[in-house]
């Protein structure tokens, strides 16, 4: 399976006191993955898709499974794949992994708008292209939606 | 419907540089809902929980939907009702609303566990009765769930 | 002494594993105090600020002891006043207790900037006359300088 | 100057509406820096801190100037140093830069003490002898201090 790799050692700012992973900071991590990815996978940084695009790309729905707790020290390996490449929107799958044992199973779909009025965009050709390599079933199905 | 509410105006600590909320701080705001509610309407407090209860009471799941983006200064009201009260775990769902607008609408599992096993432990009765005051339909069904 | 006060009590979301307040969350509730002072003390929200003023009103500088750690549950209450009104900065104070003991105690400098450059900004009047109500010495000298 | 070196790159978690980073995000960044240090350099994860060795090393007072604002994407070396190994606590220095410009210059001290009471506790030797490396001035003076 094509998936961008991202790994995080949980520190004091990932925890609560009970000693686990405190549920708003994995979704920071869940971010910090998105945007690596974003740069370093699309070479598509969000300060270019802020900036001088004036686009952003915020989530509309997200759905996580946290099968294990997490802990302080533990090494998260986060792996990133693509469900689904829409017109304006992705659809992505995070899970993340200590050993053979997975921690957390995220879904959520993001959606390309412009800046201020948050109004859908089309994803830009070349990005678009870049993330099929990171489809989980890459088949002509999604390629026909794209280009439509 | 039995509700649970909770008002929050949107604050710099809430946003990212597009203007709108930033993900992972509208966890921050579930889990500052159900913390009062712990508080006020059940009167346990999480410091009673981890502390001389030494439990904790993490999310198994989450699921959120974000129908609208919310910005810097909006005024936020989170209803927190209960769809589910199990023999130890809660199904809960909070949603978020401007005027007539709905921003988010939540639903996630807590389980109540013992603080360093994280073992799933039995709610205690009269937080479970407390509970029930918040139920989305109170029905038989789910006394007998408590009750077995 | 005049002083805007506001009450937080520490919740999850402010502590870490070893059970005590992590120093990032006191200046994230640093900032509340301050985005709450502004709104209801000076009646001029942050929202406001960044939005149609198009202003900004970052620190500069900021300094904190804390003479005794804060736990989950604790109630804080957070003193706010000004030490200096200068003409586009002011030199805040804030101090957080628990009944008598003193837990954090923080100054810090607040630059009023336009939004995109960051180029310092004269205080509005109106609103330099509503911050004087919080000076910890309101005396003749700093008027002077306000009105220089 | 003897110095760990830490890098990162601003992502829309750190910074707030206006485009710049947010306060209290500066000082998790900080906390970061620290605890790549204590886990690369020392080889004394917080990890085995918190947990087998039972001890905490919070701040007692951290002190910051900010002499210019960064932005979403910008690329901040930090460089962390101690000014002084004391008993039980340590005087820490971290710098941010981007390219030539100093962005943050921050200074606190961190005490080592016992988990639960947070009373102090004498660094262990070998953790001592390590710190020495980072030493802005390693003089006798210090090190005379330290073998008290």
């Amino acid at each position: 399976m094509p998936a961008y790799q991202y790994v995080h050692d949980v520190m004091l700012r990932d925890c609560e006191t009970s000693g686990i992973v405190f549920l708003p900071r994995y979704f920071e991590m869940v971010h910090t993955v998105i945007e690596n990815w974003l740069d370093e996978a699309l070479d598509w940084p969000m300060s270019q898709i802020q900036g001088s695009d004036a686009l952003t790309l915020p989530f509309v729905n997200i759905s996580a499974e946290f099968s294990a707790p997490s802990r302080l020290g533990d090494r998260l390996t986060w792996r990133l794949s693509v469900r689904e490449l829409r017109r304006s929107s992705i659809w992505v799958e995070l899970v993340a992994t200590t050993g053979a044992e997975t921690r957390a199973s995220i879904t959520g779909t993001l959606v390309l708008s412009e800046g201020v009025a948050l109004r859908t965009r089309r994803w830009p050709d070349p990005i678009a292209e870049r993330v099929k390599d990171y489809l989980v079933t890459p088949n002509g199905n999604i390629r026909n939606k794209v280009a439509e």
